[in-house]
């Protein structure tokens, strides 16, 4: 019986990957541009707040760069801006009003927004309707008959362009990012580069409430 | 004390409702599709379970139609179909292979896809980027300085078509619904129509596994 089991399990993972018995090619991830500037709005579990940020990308530096907007006003929210710096295992907070600002380790591996070329296909789609749609493709980290997904990438078919990324971790939606007003390349590369004198041992000093 | 703080409170409302000192024009809410089908990616944090389905929606009669996509293969997965008919109060559940029925009263009033009249604008936007994008608007039910959002919606600017809609409860992503290849209207109504015979007390028979 158990072997039985098992045979299923294995077809049922060969014809799901677009293997064996189906025809079907094996559809390759389109490979996302290294270097653009756009916004992002993160929804974290944690906070359960949605930040929206201007983001400039260096897949190839390995560097990023999140400046907070201040789309509402809420009174007393600070806003942030964040530099992290792959490369060199560091990360700068700095508040945007007075500018204070806080050095310190960046131990998470780089992860670019891409899709990993051992993702598995999901789906492609036209996003919107007749006269108002996008084509995209959707991949995921699923192992077909043996891993549920735990990564889930959305983006265009035509330019490879994010359009949204979304982890999930013990059944919950653990963090989903939107991308959207993506415009290729980096137009001032000086928003990489921290404050002087930033230093860990600087106490963040907050504005005024 | 107290009252400088209400007051600052009242402030930040008025400010992020687009009213008072501001001088830009409140955004009004675009009329979404009543009629269409087309196909969803539905999250659901109980299940964790991506559920991908062709649906017919009817917001004129109340009443929409799920038929779950075997996008891939599971052994022992089992795939429904979905009729509920708000009008009515009743809902299907139909097994697609053995076509065992099921019906429920539907005790859930009638959400219609799309952004209630009294919605918070919070951006709008290119989803993707030069060559390969949409114009998209996002709405919430979030009331500035009062209330966080529970509701977000992305619907397209020109269109007013679906792309997505989150649901969120005690700091949790609870449902996301992704909207995609949609047409305007009903090929065939008969979809609507649950099988004949179908009865509350019918028990389900399942397909084999």
């Amino acid at each position: 019986m158990a072997s039985v089991l098992l045979c299923l399990h294995l077809l049922g993972a060969l014809l799901a990957s677009g293997h064996g018995l189906t025809n079907e090619p094996r559809k390759v991830p389109c490979v996302a541009p290294t270097r653009w500037e756009g916004r992002i709005v993160r929804f974290e579990q944690n906070s359960a707040w949605n930040t929206r940020s201007v983001v400039s990308y260096d897949a190839v530096k390995m560097r990023v760069r999140f400046l907070e907007e201040k789309k509402s006003i809420i009174p007393c929210k600070r806003f942030y801006e964040y530099i992290k710096l792959y490369a060199d295992g560091v990360q700068y907070k700095i508040e945007q009003v007075t500018k204070a600002c806080k050095k310190s380790p960046l131990h998470e591996t780089f992860d670019p927004f891409d899709i990993p070329a051992n993702s598995t296909f999901e789906d492609d789609y036209r996003i919107g309707g007749p006269g108002d749609q996008l084509l995209a493709q959707e991949w995921s980290d699923r192992k077909p008959s043996r891993m549920l997904e735990r990564w889930i990438g959305v983006y265009t078919t035509k330019d490879c362009y994010p359009v949204q990324e979304t982890d999930i971790k013990k059944y919950n939606v653990t963090s989903s990012t939107r991308f959207f007003d993506i415009k290729l390349g980096i137009e001032d590369p000086s928003v990489f580069v921290p404050p002087s004198g930033c230093k860990a041992t600087t106490p963040m000093e907050f504005s005024r409430c």
